[in-house]
């Protein structure tokens, strides 16, 4: 074309693909979260309507790529995971991390107003993303029984933190909050929440110790027959559903085993 | 730490960096934006809200991120360069793609509004980001000449396309435009625009023609002076402008000579 | 230390890493061999004498380096396999190609008098290397049996060519051969080979056919008692065999688990 | 072909290429030459045959790839630059590191007997490499001051260590000479080779002090006329030259420029 004296510039760009038969995990992270919260006043250790709005930001993303066949969230983190034969962009690795990066944050941007009510958002969030190849069925239950298990203990020592430093009658600073904690074991922050706080750390509520799991569910919906356009029938649709349970055990995936298939 | 048992799966992940002393560029691109200009019914060729609403997003990344020294935009696509010497994130390319893409994401959503007035935003948009190495200043002004002919080339194309189809007395089906159209060159379709439709290409608003150059221009601010906070006293500012010039001839890169410094 | 002023240099290197848990394949090819095999007058269609070297090489590896568990060899190519869980060379993509390349090529050299007798060597031969990662068993499996089809197919047509060319009473140019041969699919290259020469392609060698394929085997050896020095005691020790065998069926697979094994 | 069904697997191979318009460096390395030398009883400090072999075999790449324009070697290692524009192998960094080494190798076994004279070679010798790539002159030539000063630094350490450890009337022992120069400096190990050895290390051969220098040197040859084949005519060739000389100046840059030219 008439371009062409530049078009060498094309030549520096690396294309790079990721491994092909390998399940793909795109995880997103909040950037500068601990600001974005504290600017916008989030409830602490866990502020429900936001967990909410990550996880509808992260419905969308799986509703507009149906090789996605599995999020999980917690904190300001999302991971999903590609099945393995996906061909997306043709595997390209900025492409995918990109692309669904984007998608999200528009999303979390879009239905903020819906989910963070009266609280103006102050100024636009953004995520980093990574992708991450995973070879076996193994590897990837490993890596989200650790974003899990990470969850569980993060929440742990954040709702024993908060307690302390929101304690009404003899509030600790967050720094002595800290000290106190270091080198505490979960018996003993679990022993700290009852005794001081009558908390019981099982009985929170799922969505704080185990984040938030989206996979597909075959769902009956009703739907007016495409024949008439009036009689109601009932269809079978693999609809994203969100849910606040163990991925660590075996159940999981074993009632839900296309999440791992080709 | 707890999750010890399950944190080798961190090693799979691989933290591709940049060459160092090279120019960064990330380029962004509107991921089916044919579909999303449709459905919000953009004014063709050139939809100038959302020419301007791409910029302020542009130059919200700008403000964000100091070491990027020069945005060009056009269409649905947006470069940034980083400076040579840029440690951003690391020079981790997956985290400065991603960032990067996702803070433009989020500034073009969070100010649609106001741009776009009272069209309602119907659906998430995303774009997809790469990043560029180039090591030579000949390589990175030749990238934005490429960029900038491109930009030429497809508004061209697209005033005498658009032209053809919405011709009020005698409009062409766009295939027929296309079909007319296809190997014509610059020549003809000027004289084309000119004759049928008394359209001077040439006169036509830079900002399509150009596209838009985001660029760190020192200007003097009015600020009240901080010791007695009531004096207004002028500062010299960088503060990001957005013109719409010609960025292959060599004239603005010897105006702006701290693009390319280190 | 003393050279810190200029080190930094180091920074620009990459140390690209295969990804984990995948199988290892480090092929090496024969660089420009066609004029290697014409400078040193091989026999064609093979030169039994270097197929032996290059097995020999092979082997040479296979005993430098554990943790490579296959090798398959035909024409003037080689592949290695290295186990899922290697940590050789910290797995450094560039680290494993090289050194395995140049100790193969090193040890052709060093038995080139061995094998190829009174042919004199007449400039240095060399290798070039790749690393691939096969995540599963099956991929695997289906890399060697590609290399052992391409050895059948590229072994029944060269035997064919060269029948055509060294023909005694009628010998064809290369060229008019090649035309002959020219889309002919197997049956026919084997009638031919009977008819015209006698040839029973399938009596010819298997090492011919099917390549060369190396693995570890338990094998007792006799050695002297470690205790005394002088009894003989017989020991099984894990030796290389080579052995011209099929690798594309499930049986030597099932014979030798150990290759796939962790 | 008739391997299709397996041929899905060279999917699976990424052809990693390295940036356009940078320098190339490749850098071999002795693999486990610690064990090697102690093999082949090297002469320490310096083993003067071993480093001309290894300039002959860096000499023998250098007449095999016009496109590389230096190489630098020192120890048991060697660096070769390819120009700017090189296609070679079109930039495939697996294939030009490991082809240059292999090449490498088979020079430095071929000519073993030559240069190493009754020594035998007890095993074949590896050696690793690695592509970087530099962006500027400034940064291909402070990686040659990085690896001479490397040079440097090293000899006069092994020199004082050697001295020490071969003293005849009072030998140290290996650990006994490391400890007492630890924590030297050049001045303090130039006093100990003078005050106890009588060792100018100033005066000490520019071979052992700088390192090998290859490149092209425009020489004035005696052909026959290609005319008559008999008259001897002189005619000016490129020919790759040997020098000891210091590269961390700007001298030897500027006397042969066509080294950094495209």
């Amino acid at each position: 074309m008439a371009c062409s004296k530049f078009e060498y510039v094309k030549q520096f760009e690396q294309h790079t693909t990721v491994l092909p038969n390998t399940f793909l995990v795109v995880r997103l992270d909040g950037h500068s979260f601990h600001r974005f919260t504290a600017t916008h006043k989030f409830v602490k250790p866990n502020d429900e309507r936001c967990l909410h709005l990550m996880s509808h930001a992260a419905k969308h993303v799986m509703e507009t790529y149906p090789d996605v066949t599995l999020a999980y969230g917690q904190s300001d983190e999302f991971s999903f995971v590609l099945r393995r034969r996906t061909t997306l962009f043709k595997r390209r690795e900025a492409k995918i991390a990109s692309t669904l990066c984007s998608l999200f944050t528009a999303a979390f941007v879009c239905a903020w107003g819906t989910f963070m009510k009266d609280v103006l958002l102050a100024y636009p969030p953004s995520f980093d993303a990574r992708v991450v190849c995973y070879p076996t069925e193994r590897n990837l239950k490993d890596y989200f029984s650790w974003r899990q298990a990470d969850c569980h203990v993060n929440n742990l020592y954040n709702t024993a933190f908060w307690a302390l430093v929101q304690d009404k009658t003899n509030p600790s600073t967050e720094r002595a909050a800290q000290a106190l904690l270091k080198d505490t074991d979960s018996a003993a922050k679990n022993e700290l929440l009852f005794s001081r706080y009558g908390i019981n750390y099982n009985q929170l509520p799922e969505l704080f110790k185990k984040g938030s799991v989206l996979f597909r569910k075959p769902t009956i919906v009703q739907q007016l027959s495409s024949r008439d356009g009036t009689t109601p029938v009932e269809r079978s649709r693999n609809l994203v559903v969100i849910e606040h349970r163990d991925i660590i055990g075996e159940q999981f995936w074993e009632e839900n085993p296309y999440i791992l298939q080709d």
